[in-house]
C-alpha cells in the first residue's frame, strides 16, 4: 500500500479500543516526531508521552472531557512549546551542533549564534506563536508515521489548555501545551467517524498553478 | 527504505539544480498536503504551486533574497492561510460536508455549524494564528511526502511576508503567507548543507515518559 493509499484511510478516530499499540510501532511515530525540521532547527519543544492509564483518565477527566478517545488510546502526546527562548536553551542548542558538526568553522556556528540571538528579544507570546507552529510539523510528521503504521490517530486541540498545563506542571517548567495526538487503535463498534467519508476540499479548490 | 530511513535522509537543501520533479511526485506531495487533517476539518488555506521560472525568480529577488534555493527549485509551495473566517467560507465548507456526507442527520451538521460560528466572533489575529498551525501540519505532510518520494525539499520561513502578500495579490483575497516550501532536486556540487550531519535532541532529551 502507497503512504498516498495510507494517509486516504487515516482519520480522526472518536472511540479508542484500549489496546497497546506494539513498541516498535510507538518508537517509528516517535522517532519521526524527532526527525521532524523546525524553524532554524531549534526544537522549540518538548513532548510528554503519556502512557500511565491513571493520567490518561485525569486528563480526559479535568482537561479535554470532549475527548473520549483519551482514556483508551494506548499512548497521548502532549506537545509543549517553549514559552520563552533563553540563553540557557540556546547554549544548549550550541552544544548540540558543535557536538554533531565538529566540522563547521567555529565563526560560522558563531554567527549563527549572533542571528539566533533575535529570538531573545522577542516577546513570548511571539516566541511561542513561532513555537507553536513548528511543533505543529512535528504533529503533522506523528500523524503520517501512525498512518504509514497503520496505526489510528487523532490530533486534539479541544482541551483548557490551562488545566493541562496545571495537571503536567508546565509552566514552572517555561512551557505550554499547543495540542495532543492520541494513538493506539479505534473500536471497531462505538467509532461513528470510521464509517464516514473524508471531507477534503477538491484539488482544484485548494490548489492554484502559478 | 523504511519511512524512517526516508525522513533521517532528508534535510533543507540549500541549492537546488534547477531539474524539474516528475508530474507524479508533485501529485504526490500535493495529495499528502490535500489529505492532511485540520481543525474541525476546514483546511483554511490555499497552496499556491508556483512552477513559473519568473516568477519563483522575482519572489527570489524581491521576498525572499537569502533563500538560493528559490529560483531552482522544481516547484515553490505557498502556504497563504484566511485572514479572517467569514460566512462564505463556513457556507462553501458546510456545502462539501453535505455533499460529501449525505448520511448524516440535518440536526448534527447544524449542531456543528453552529459550534464552528464561533470562529466568526475570533479576531482576524486569532483566526490567522490558529488557521497557520493548520497549515503546519500540512506542511508537515508536504515534507514527508516529498521525503518518501527521495524528492529534495526546504520549509522556509525566512522571507518577507508583506512583499510576498503584495507580489502574489493575497490580501485582497482575504488570505495571507505563512511559509514557502520548495522541492526539487539539490546540486551535488554546490549545497553543503547536504555533507552536514543532522541535528537533532536525542530521544532522551526531546521525549517525557509519563
Amino acid at each position: 500500500m502507497t503512504l498516498i493509499t495510507k494517509l486516504s484511510k487515516r482519520y480522526a478516530s472518536k472511540q479508542m479500543n484500549g489496546k497497546k499499540l506494539p513498541q516498535d510501532k510507538v518508537d517509528n511515530i516517535l522517532e519521526a516526531i524527532r526527525l521532524a525540521p523546525t524553524s532554524m532547527g531549534l526544537q522549540p519543544f518538548k513532548i510528554l508521552v503519556v502512557e500511565s492509564q491513571e493520567l490518561k483518565n485525569k486528563i480526559f477527566e479535568v482537561a479535554a472531557p470532549g475527548q473520549p478517545q483519551i482514556p483508551n488510546a494506548s499512548q497521548v502526546l502532549v506537545f509543549a512549546c517553549y514559552r520563552k527562548v533563553t540563553d540557557e536553551i540556546l547554549d544548549n542548542y550550541f552544544d548540540l551542533i558543535n557536538k554533531t558538526r565538529p566540522m563547521l568553522a567555529k565563526e560560522k556556528v558563531a554567527a549563527y549564534r549572533n542571528m539566533m540571538n533575535g529570538l531573545l528579544n522577542k516577546t513570548a507570546d511571539e516566541n511561542f506563536q513561532w513555537a507553536a507552529r513548528q511543533a505543529y510539523i512535528a504533529l503533522g510528521f506523528g500523524l503520517a508515521a501512525a498512518a504509514e503504521q497503520e496505526v489510528d490517530s487523532v490530533p486534539i486541540e479541544g482541551y483548557n489548555p490551562g488545566v493541562l498545563d496545571k495537571l503536567l506542571n508546565l509552566s514552572e517548567r517555561n512551557l505550554g501545551s499547543v495540542c495532543m495526538l492520541a494513538i493506539g487503535y479505534r473500536n471497531e463498534e462505538t467509532d461513528y467517524n470510521a464509517r464516514l467519508p473524508k471531507v477534503r476540499k477538491s484539488t482544484q479548490d485548494l490548489f492554484e498553478l502559478l
